[in-house]
């Protein structure tokens, strides 16, 4: 089982993101899942043109992308991407969209195509906090995944795909607020490692 | 320099106290600072005696009583113990004061006499939050840093006291209410030990 | 211009719905805005068919359905509607399904056919908090607007159809942990007028 | 029964201060209890400056001062003011003491000699949500709730004295994060009505 595993860069005036510093940490074989990593850029559109590349280049048996979401506390598996985007701040390049559709031809929402449930489970299971999410909101998380689950539905039906959104790293803690939760980068890296365990095992059954 | 530190045994239904926990990750030795452990019970005036005890056993030069706070992101160094207990819950002998006073004769507050602020500064200067805190509630982490400050008030001059309260460890986290913050018990105990630091630091100058 | 305006009865052990309360309050007749109020179960489908014989009895223009949502502060005008129902607690029939369909030929999501942006900005101009979300959960509250904007894309194209949720009234702050946000009554019920205005103004444009 | 009831001038950019907003709310005479109302200035030393001006002129069997606090979601009867000065922001003579004591010559702390439970029990009692709290904070209202208690045990000990801390008023919210709580100035008035029959009837048994 082959599977990418995708982070973004930093955003939003944060000098690292924790998405792909936990992705980073995972390691290229667990098991008999093969990781495949990969950076792409915080960007509309672009991010789901990155993340076809990898699709092409890679082949994998499923994807999953990786964001940052500053007011969490735990891991969170998201369920749905929907068709919109809306910024409160600009992208990594710029743009700022505002009730435009992340695909004019694409349905109004995708349910993630992972075992979303098994896989906060087994987070869980190994004594780290995780929920299922049912909004990865509308700036650049949500419309990744809904391009990549709009691929998946247009283009590479054998392939799986979600989103996972991690809180702030604990160095991240420092100088914003009192009462940001932040979670460890290892721990989050764990945390994913769980995630794909569950995708793995949800394939083999 | 010797530095006793204590943490509370768990209360309310949790099964760990990442306050002793955390304490027993720290090591014997650090730098030129001697580090003496000390677990304490989480029953209201006990918990005091207890920490007398080991002030006479051990003869520190600082004392640091560390404690659960589940409400907090961060480390929270505690300016400032009051004194009045009252308990929403009953500690664990079954006590459960309301509007009563720590110590009969007691002034209406100690300020700690450890340096709050460089602590919180050598915390976060290795990358973990922490702030001033300006309560400790009315349980019996303020109960024992009062009973601390009174003691070091009227029978130990020469020592430093004060308390720091902790997040929940990140296992805690799970099945709690989504929106918990949590911390690693190595991270919390990582912090403990930057907070040892500025005390020993502070007495140097 | 005639808007069916619905709010739930009480449920999850609370003696109020803060939803149908402030639904009470709004007169019969705002301007030339026809105002027509409905209870409706907080039972997982029946919820739909109560407002479906709603629009059968009153042929309004527009439909908007009112909920509690206990942890927001401020008036939240729904985007979505998704097409899944997950209780963590029982509906009023005792019904808590789990990963299950709204509708099993529905749409993934449906958007809310209401000028959501024109809504909160009309609410926020007369100084409540008023913001858009991008998830109406899991519960009745996404379940009823789901069968709604299902109902109309099926059925009643001609009508505008969407969802509202409200915090706490006041009242069900006592009790509540420390730190629940709440609203009046009196506000809430101002705010929906504001609310319906923008929808009957968006519909003279 | 003359009770003499303070609010702040707006601070830290805001255009009003619920405090004073809401004061201002409340009758001249209730039952037997005379009510005289009196705005004070946002800055450190002054505020308690022209409170004793107005317990010179007034005469009160008690001074209850009324402040903002943005954070919180409920009516706040404050037990404790402790002798520290902190500011993150500068007061509206642009002072921003840092570790500074408000007296220098007073005790470490001093508790509200109002009957908090009572308050407190009371405007619950009423439908509005309301706690004991353990921190006026460092900022001003810490400030001149300490300096009210100072000067009450050193030159007033017939005058009872305490401080209520308040949320946001409902316009307020506009524009802040989504989560901010705020109360209806009419409600915050109420409560602090019933605050002061609390504080009356007290003072009858």
């Amino acid at each position: 089982m082959k599977i990418l595993i995708t982070g973004f860069e930093p955003f939003g005036g944060e000098s690292v993101n924790p998405a792909y510093e936990a992705v980073k940490l995972l390691p290229d074989m667990a098991g008999d899942i093969q990781i495949v990593k990969m950076e792409i850029p915080t960007v509309f559109g672009e991010a789901g043109k990155v993340v076809e590349t990898g699709i092409l280049q890679h082949q994998p048996d499923a994807v999953i992308c990786v964001g940052q979401a500053g007011r969490r506390a735990d891991i969170g598996v998201e369920r749905v991407a929907i068709n919109l985007a809306e910024a409160s701040i600009p992208d990594n390049a710029g743009n700022q969209p505002m009730d435009v559709k992340v695909q004019e031809d694409g349905d109004t929402a995708y349910f993630a195509t992972i075992p979303v449930k098994a896989m906060v489970k087994n987070i869980k299971d190994h004594g780290i906090p995780a929920s299922i999410s049912y909004t990865a909101g509308t700036y650049v998380c949500n419309s990744v995944m809904y391009d990549l689950l709009y691929l998946i539905d247009r283009k590479y039906p054998s392939i799986r795909g979600g989103f996972i959104h991690v809180p702030y790293a604990t160095e991240q803690g420092v100088g914003k607020p009192v009462g940001t939760a932040t979670m460890e980068l290892s721990t989050i890296s764990k945390a994913l490692l769980y995630a794909l365990e569950a995708v793995a095992g949800e394939d083999k059954n």
